[in-house]
Order: C-alpha cells, then sequence, then structure tokens
C-alpha cells in the first residue's frame, strides 16, 4: 500500500537491569539505578540514537516480587512521560489495563502523553490475567475471560469516542469574539453498555495522532480476536519460526475478515539476543547468565505458569509431558505462557534445569544467541518468511547488550536495506506506517448540550 | 517547632493563560499555548527561579467547557511529571479525586512523579463535586457529601498503606546471594472496609517523601474535619481578613484535637493579584480584564453556583440576598464557593455585573490590586494577623503578572525577612516544614506471603 519497500519496526523493550531474570546478578549490571528514572532515560535516547521505532514497557497492577529479582516498578504512563521529555522522535508505548482502570481517567492519561510527546504514544491493551492485582481492585478473583474481554471490547469503543469527541478544529481561539472553542465540534459520546457508562465529551482537544497506536500482547483465542478487530502492532512470542508464521497468517486472515487492512495490524515478536562476535562467545554469554539464575525463583513461575507444584522434581529430571495438562487443556485454559512452555517440553523434553535456562531470559520468548550476522539472519528469515513485521526487541543485559545490538545488528539490516537510517517522521504512526484516523464525530451536526 | 523564622510558603497556581476569566482575550496573552506543555514548564522554571514552594494544578474529570474560554485540560499527573524534568527543586502538586479513582492506580501515579521528581509530590485530595463528572464514570448523580467523604477517608487510609508497605530499607541489593529485596520488610496491607477492599502490597519501593504531600481544597464542614484529620496543607478561598482569621482558628483548632501539630497543617488562602507600579496603574489594569469578560458566560457560571437561572436580572440591577438562598441553606448545602459568593452578596451588595466582575478575576478567590508594597502588606498582614501560612498565588494573566509578583512583590517579602531567598531542602516536605513520615510499618515483624 506504499511506495516504499517494507521495512522492520523494532522496539526496545524497557526492563530493569534487563531481560535475563539474572541479568541484575551479573557484575556488569546496574542493578543500583533500577529506581532511577535517569537510568531509563539513558536507555531510550540510545534507543533513539539507533532509530529505532519505539520503547515498551510491561506492566501489571500489583506486586509480584519474590525477593530475587528487582520488582520495584514505575507507573508506566508517568514514566514515558519523563522519557517523552528526554527524548524527540521515539515511540513510547505504555501497558494499562482495561479491567482496572475507569476508561475517562486512562483516555486521559494516554492524551496527555500524546500530547506532551508531540504524538509519540502507544497503549498496550491488556486485560490482567492475576489474582494478585484482581485483590488489589476490591474482587475476589480475576474475572472471566469472556467478561475481561467483553470489558475490553466496550472500553476500547468508550476511549475511541472520547479521543474522538473533539473534532480536530474544535478549538477557534477568536480573541475578539470571545469564543475560544466551537461547543458543536465537541460531542458527548453516551454510551450506556453492559460494563460501562460513559457521557462525555473528553475534556481535552484532540491529540496528533488523533489516538495513541493502539497495541495489543495476549495471545488467546479471545485475545487474538480482539487483536484482530483492534489492535496496530501485536507482541507476540513465539519459539519457532513455524509457530510465529502461524500465528501471523491467523492475525492477518482474522483482520481481514474485520474488513481492516492487514498491514495496518503489525506482528512483533519478542527477540532476546545475546550477541558474540563468534558463536562460541555468543553461547557462553548465554550460559555465563543462566548460571547466575536461583532455581528457587524460576520453579516459583513455573509453578505459577504450570498451576501445580513441582516440588517433587529434580533440577535433572526430565520434565513430564503431562505436567503442562497436554494440549486440549492447555486451549481450554486459554493461557497463551502456558501454551509456549507445553510446547517446548512436547518438542524439545528438557530437564527441568534446561527448561529454567529456556525460560529464564524471556519469560517463554525467544531467546537467541549468536553473531551479530546469524542474529540479523534469524531476524530476516522471520521478517521476510511472514512471521513477523519486526521485532520487540529485549535486551538481556541493559545497556550493554542493547548497545550490542544497536552497533552491530541493526547496521548490518540497515545495509540490507531492512531497516531505517533515519526518522522520516515524528510520530509513532509514522514510524510504524499506520494511518492518523480521523475523528467519528467529524463533520457531524450534533452539538452537546 | 524549629528555630527558623516562620516564613512564607508560596504556591504559583497554574491555569491556561492565567487566572483571570477573560485573560486569553488580553492582546498580550497566550492564549495559542495553552495546549502546549513547553509553555508550562517555562512558567515552572520562572516559579522556581523565584524560589516558590510549589506548583499547582486544579482538576475536574470532565468537559466544563463553555466555549468562551480556554477548556484544554492537560491530565494533571503527567502534565507534573513533564514539568518535574524541567526543574529541579520546585514541589508539584496535582489534584486528583478520591471518587473517580481507584487507589492503587491513583497510588501508583503519585509514588512514581514522587520518584520522578525527587520527593516534590503533593497530593491535593479532592472528592469531586460534579455532575458532569459523575457522568463519566458510570453514575447517574453525584454521590452525597457523606459518601464522598467515607470513601475519602477510606481511601486515604489505603493509600497511605500502600505507600508504607514497602519499609524504606526493604531493597537490600545483594548480587552475591540473590536477594533484592527483603520480603519480610514488604507488607500486605489487607484492607476491607466499607468502600474499598485492597490486598497489596505495593509494588514499588518507598518514595522519596515517603509520601507525597496530602493537600486538601474544600471548605464544607465535612471537607474541614477531613482537612484537619488528613490535609497537611489547605488551599481555601476567602475575600476577607475576618473570614480567613476565623477559618484558620478553626483548622487549627481541629487539627489539636486529632492530637496533630498545628504548624504541619498550613493554611494557604489563594490570592490573585493586579500590581501596578501606582493605585491607579493597578486599579486601571483590574478593569481592563473586567471589560474583556462575557457576561453569558459569567452568568452561567454563577448560576452553577446559585443552582438557579439568572435570566430574569439585568447586569445593573442589584443581585437579591435571597438568591443564594440565606446562610442556613447554604450551610446546609455544604458548597463552600456558594457560601463565598453569599457572604459577598450580603456585605457588599452588588449588581450582577459587579458580582460578575468580582468572581471574573478567581472564581471567589481573593482578587487584589495594588502596588507591589501594598500587596506585600496585604500578603504581610494576613501571614501576621493568624489568617495564613502562605498562598496559593493565581496570576491574573501568565506570565505577565507572575513575573510582576515574583520581581516586585517576592524581593519585598524577602527583605522583610518573610520569604526564603534560597532553596534550602530538595522535596517538598522540606520547603514546606513538614516532617517525612516513617512507614507504618516500620519494624512489624510479620512478612507478606
Amino acid at each position: 500500500m506504499t511506495d516504499q519497500p517494507r521495512q522492520l519496526k523494532l522496539n526496545a523493550f524497557l526492563h530493569d537491569t534487563g531481560h535475563h531474570e539474572a541479568s541484575w546478578r551479573h557484575p556488569d549490571s546496574s542493578a543500583d539505578r533500577v529506581g532511577d528514572i535517569s537510568w531509563y532515560q539513558e536507555l531510550a535516547r540510545k534507543a533513539e540514537a539507533a532509530k529505532l521505532d519505539a520503547v515498551f514497557l510491561a506492566d501489571g497492577p500489583a506486586h509480584y516480587g519474590t525477593g530475587y529479582r528487582p520488582s520495584t516498578q514505575f507507573e508506566p504512563i508517568t514514566f514515558l512521560t519523563a522519557l517523552a521529555t528526554a527524548t524527540e522522535r521515539i515511540g513510547l508505548i505504555a501497558t494499562a489495563s482495561t479491567t482496572f482502570y475507569e476508561p475517562y481517567n486512562l483516555a486521559r492519561l494516554f492524551g496527555s502523553l500524546d500530547r506532551i510527546s508531540g504524538g509519540r504514544a502507544g497503549w498496550n491493551i491488556v486485560t490482567t490475567f492475576s489474582e494478585d492485582a484482581a485483590h488489589n481492585f476490591g474482587l475476589t478473583g480475576v474475572p472471566s475471560n469472556e467478561e475481561r474481554y467483553g470489558r475490553a471490547e466496550e472500553f476500547v469503543e468508550v476511549v475511541t469516542r472520547l479521543w474522538d469527541s473533539w473534532e480536530d478544529d474544535a478549538e477557534v481561539v477568536d480573541k475578539a469574539a470571545g469564543v475560544f472553542a466551537d461547543q458543536a465540534r465537541i460531542h458527548r459520546i453516551d454510551h450506556v453498555g453492559r460494563h460501562l457508562r460513559v457521557r462525555g465529551p473528553f475534556n481535552a482537544p484532540r491529540s496528533p495522532q488523533g489516538r495513541p497506536v493502539y497495541v495489543q500482547a495476549g495471545s488467546s483465542n479471545e485475545g487474538r480476536a480482539f487483536a484482530a478487530r483492534n489492535a496496530e502492532a501485536i507482541f507476540t512470542a513465539h519459539q519457532t519460526l513455524g509457530n510465529a508464521q502461524a500465528f501471523y497468517a491467523d492475525i492477518k486472515a482474522q483482520a481481514r475478515t474485520f474488513g481492516r487492512n492487514p498491514d495496518h495490524v503489525l506482528v512483533l515478536p519478542g527477540i532476546s539476543p545475546f550477541i558474540g562476535d563468534t558463536p562460541a562467545e555468543a553461547k557462553a554469554l548465554y550460559d555465563e547468565f543462566n548460571e547466575l539464575t536461583v532455581a528457587a525463583y524460576g520453579v516459583s513461575q513455573l509453578e505459577k505458569i504450570a498451576g501445580v507444584s513441582l516440588g517433587h522434581l529434580e533440577l535433572d529430571e526430565a520434565v513430564p509431558v503431562s505436567l503442562f495438562g497436554g494440549a486440549g487443556n492447555v486451549l481450554d485454559n486459554n493461557r497463551s505462557r502456558k501454551q509456549v512452555v507445553a510446547n517446548i517440553v512436547e518438542r524439545d523434553r528438557p530437564t527441568l534445569r534446561q527448561l529454567l535456562h529456556r525460560l529464564a531470559g524471556g519469560r517463554g520468548h525467544n531467546v537467541v544467541h549468536g553473531t551479530p550476522v546469524q542474529v540479523a539472519d534469524t531476524i530476516q528469515e522471520w521478517f521476510e518468511g511472514g512471521a513477523a513485521d519486526g521485532f520487540n526487541v529485549m535486551p538481556p543485559l541493559y545497556p550493554q547488550l542493547l548497545d550490542a545490538f544497536t552497533s552491530k545488528v541493526v547496521p548490518i539490516l540497515q545495509d540490507r536495506g531492512l531497516f531505517r537510517t533515519d526518522y522520516t517522521g515524528t510520530t509513532l504512526r509514522e514510524h510504524y506506517g499506520l494511518p492518523r484516523p480521523g475523528s467519528l464525530y467529524a463533520g457531524t451536526a450534533a452539538a452537546t448540550a
């Protein structure tokens, strides 16, 4: 749909000292800076210097700490606001939950981030499958998938209408006439649904992007359908090219059935690269990090995914395939992370220790080790092989393995014509090749009371 | 309780082009910049250069626009985060509603602002008496004062415990042992109340100030009692020294009955100064702004306060005292702004036009006009006369009348020893002379599960 050759979209997924769970224990880690906003501002500036599309921040509104690794969380939207003021071009994607936010508050926070950043905000829309979070919001358990995604659909409808409720030309600023805004172009939304009642209008003009970029990260059946209807970028976890290709084809096909342009639904798998000048050096780096893991932590995380105790297993014992319930149960459960682990166990039959190491790097995302050329080859293979429109890059250790990626892998991708050598736009929509949506209310006559 | 002489606390209350409702129409106004974050960053830097204590932002989660004046609102916490990164010392006070926020979300936003700003956050706690806001949050009307303040008390209890749930020394960062945080010093709060159920723990370490400074701005009976129990600074609107003295004495007395140190409950009335080199010049400036007002706008605002139509009144007709219901009805209604207007009408018997002009400058706050010495004299009189610990300064036009205040009035106050000539601390608590509270959980043995 464009004259430009198709190019990779690359985000830097920020995560305390790095994505490897033991990265903070590494002698070179910046464990003392994980609570320091200037640390993340520096990382964002590095990602921007490499012309990456965006930085991304995951989130859950609960304390998931075990004591074994950093669990200090910034609130994502204030965090990205602080990064917005330290950068000029890079996109800023924050995670926020439709289950635990009021839509009017969330619309204000992201609308404000989009204005403050000059049009660089993205919203990673999650429904938050977390008992710990539910207990922080007056609930005694997680609402069902049906309930959460039902609210999420309504929530997206509501915030879309709020962001659209001021037409783009609503502010007239006529000092002589004493008219600042044309009220006829500021609209109530009058939403009354099963989960939400919101009248509007919004209390701010339309933001530079019209709406923040809609991002989604769940891979359950409900998650995929929701993404195909609503998301403009999808973060996803795949361990193999084949799985990623199947996911990619499914999402693009579903998007078409909703009448959407599949080029405007970007699929961005996670990739966590250990980069060395030789294959052996990269493998040694990978092993070095895994040796720093604390097995008790990995087991506790795996038990959460499995939903059963693993206390009876020895570290060097093979993990029983039955532990993750077989494919049928997994699909019923609709928990995408469990599916990823089940696939690893069924395919590779690892010992518990091997499985813990496989998950230590990227919590189910694709952890690779290799030379810059090998990493670039993998990226190109997925990009050209119908598996990815780009990647959510998850450096195992910040900043060293971000630096290795940007200084060694990115130039190869640029030489191959697969990645930009400079920004051509100023907004995240422009970086991602997504159109700026007009207001749903543009040109309508009805005025708010 | 300190060896320092008592000094004024002075905030700059930010408000688009200025606090006078017609300020945006003034030929010198920056009406084209009210949606531009850099405009407010510049104002905050000016306030900081003058060593003011804080900038302050009012808020309501609804569109209150009439078209007659700027109604573009930034979300306050992201807004102040952007100002935090543009300044180093000045405090940052944002308004947020206990009625329309979830406490876990609000605790995260303000906790994050306090960390990003290095301990400069303040939370202006409001319960939001607004039909328009209620309709944006699933309600069909404003909850009763009893209901709103009941939730507010529980809300403050919950967020206080969340902010305290990590003891100050919970993070140990022991790379060798693989222990990042001591889980025994991170506590669930297990709150189960009439309005809220929140388990905790919080998901971030204690912020630099321990807790943001608690600010309050309601003057109803419930508001005063709430403030006396919880607030560390109170913003209030008084037109006369006598009324301000009565309020001040009442708040300090109530604080004592709750066992609090009255010096840690600062009373800060609003003041909106038109400053001229001569009294006549200042009066002419005041008149110039009032001539720019649009009567239809002022009438619509006054009708909201009165709760009745004013369509039958001519501009030059005296406002009937009965219109604001008499003192008895006003107290029943508990709406403090109506009380302020009722007092003006009963005392001064203005025409409608005169009343509109009285309210145009500060929406019920004290609008003064005079030379720098006259303004400084008024401030000193209130400060030394038991009416104020400082002021929320509301320049009628930004930046010109902030500049006039900081360049002409502040030096007089400094010469008189009433205001600092430089910051002595780095946090808002330090500027305000408030102690940093210890964690409620400090030294308790119980660990979270």
